[in-house]
């Protein structure tokens, strides 16, 4: 594709990061796609990426419609260098692409003592608390925090009741969803798992307005306006679909997709040492919490990082359809597979 | 009480901005109980406000025992001052007490054109996804945007389905809550709108699993560890009581309650007028959204405004108890009603 080695691998990184660690939806699975993209001349293999207007603690990257897997740990090593000279870093980018997990950027941080924070937009498919169009994208949030002896402190979750890639599982295995998760095209709560291909929109985290929608919206919102409105990007129903297939939205607000990094010096507030004794406090009287028969009370990152270790012991298994994606693929760029 | 009339003004005017903003249940509802507090020697009425850490871009703010309502402010100053000189800053509190709304102190950034970010921990009363203790407070986010001719962006929420304010008015009223506010000391979902009273729990925004109520712990824990861990403060369970009949958590890990705040200028990311009019790009897209009949897409922000304006012809409305305690508190306090 004419990508930068360096570049190539890092994306590979990234992809299997998230495979890795149990989000399926989000690994090679995604990688067609991704080439799709290329071939439409949505995605540059081979971008120049900067920074095009900055203060000490401050950055706005303009990923050149690069692959979001490539720009985005670039901006976050933005706000990491910013965080080493004044104490924090926080990069807009514009310009961009879909980039993987949020989690994997977040997580560069923890080997600095430093706090990562990660968010992305993308293309709309939530309806905001009583609307009926389809106004935000899942915008996830991811959050990473170090402790000393215990695992760091991983939150990355999608600000929607449930991530797009659950109800497509739901799809698969022609089950319906709880309710709270989508409504219909009228705005009525629905369990159709299929609703989204008939005018339905995934809902705010919440579900509903006595169940609080309106927070999962603000959230949704927040991330938004940081990501895009920050940086310069498409906010909103003009964000670009991931998909090659579906057009791009006329008249665009703005340039690509939207990120949005924090980099925070752990020593910028007390000592780093001090800090990670209370972490590893605070996560054990989490993790010893009284739980119901049965359960027991997780630690943000606890389900990846069993994951992860399971994976790199039995191997990543791929879907039938995925493996023969990869496969097509391989064959029409001419690697084996 | 010995706190120096500016601090007395400022106070006044936070709790003032709750009635105002149609927030009652932070208002002057609670002025009592933050005398009780000073009576019984945790809150100190004329502190020592100082940083005692600090990077240009962050900071520790030490509250001396204050009065969070004005330690708040101080301390957002402490983070405008900082952005201003370098684009952002980070101030994370320690040994403070209740600050009010936390989107008062998030909305100081809007008149210079910067972005506020205001949170604080708070007394447990919030059952992590499986947890039969109480182990996080209702720890608030609020976020404060400027726009141009439209009104700011300003979210302001309770990291649980519902504020404890709600369901202390259902209770008032003998009505029951909706399923997924409240887990009865079982775990077991619950509409008892009493549940805190007999070893049950508030639940996080999500509710139960199924409906993300993971992604509502992420998010109170996330605000737990950003206002008490990075500062010194007291995390978990280890929160003091708002209330001054109970008594002090045993063998505390750090001083009092923590608050977390953030400023960013707009044009440390692109010129301030460019933003201003894509924000009010973003807001007329979302509010002339279809909607579902009877109803209108909100944003944040939007119902305290209404409030705000009503109330400002309409005067406040005090329940009779509310006007009763003042009324007492006035008496003891030598002060005419």
């Amino acid at each position: 594709m004419g990508c930068p080695a360096d570049d190539a691998k890092l994306a590979s990184e990234v992809l299997l990061s998230a495979d890795l660690r149990g989000v399926d939806s989000h690994g090679v699975a995604r990688l067609s796609g991704y080439v799709r993209l290329w071939e439409t001349s949505r995605i540059n293999a081979a971008p120049n990426l900067r920074v095009v207007h900055e203060t000490p603690s401050t950055a706005v990257v303009d990923g050149d419609a690069g692959l979001g897997l490539v720009v985005a740990p670039w901006a976050m090593k933005v706000a990491m260098d910013k965080a080493e000279k004044v104490g924090s870093g926080w990069v807009a980018v514009k310009n961009s692409n879909h980039f993987g997990i949020a989690g994997y950027h977040a997580m560069m941080a923890l080997e600095n003592d430093m706090i990562g924070i990660s968010m992305t937009n993308a293309s709309p498919l939530v309806a905001p608390t009583f609307s009926l169009e389809r106004l935000l994208g899942t915008n996830p949030i991811a959050v990473a925090i170090p402790a000393y002896k215990q695992p760091p402190f991983v939150a990355d979750f999608a600000t929607t009741t449930a991530a797009n890639g659950k109800l497509e599982i739901l799809q698969r295995k022609n089950m319906e969803t709880p309710l709270g998760w989508v409504q219909d095209k009228s705005g009525k709560e629905s369990t159709d798992a299929n609703e989204l291909k008939s005018g339905g929109a995934l809902l705010p985290l919440g579900g509903d307005r006595d169940h609080g929608s309106h927070k999962g919206y603000c959230l949704g919102a927040w991330v938004d306006i940081f990501s895009a409105v920050l940086s310069g990007a498409n906010y909103g129903p003009w964000v670009p679909p991931f998909v090659s297939f579906l057009p791009m939205p006329a008249n665009p607000v703005g340039e690509g997709i939207g990120h949005f990094f924090g980099a925070m010096r752990i020593d910028g507030f007390r000592p780093a040492s001090e800090f990670k004794f209370h972490m590893d406090n605070w996560i054990t009287t989490f993790k010893n919490a009284k739980a119901i028969p049965g359960e027991s009370v997780q630690i943000p990152g606890d389900y990846e990082r069993a994951e992860s270790a399971k994976r790199m012991v039995e191997g990543i298994y791929l879907l039938p359809p995925v493996e023969k994606d990869l496969q097509e693929l391989g064959f029409k760029m001419g690697i084996a597979f």
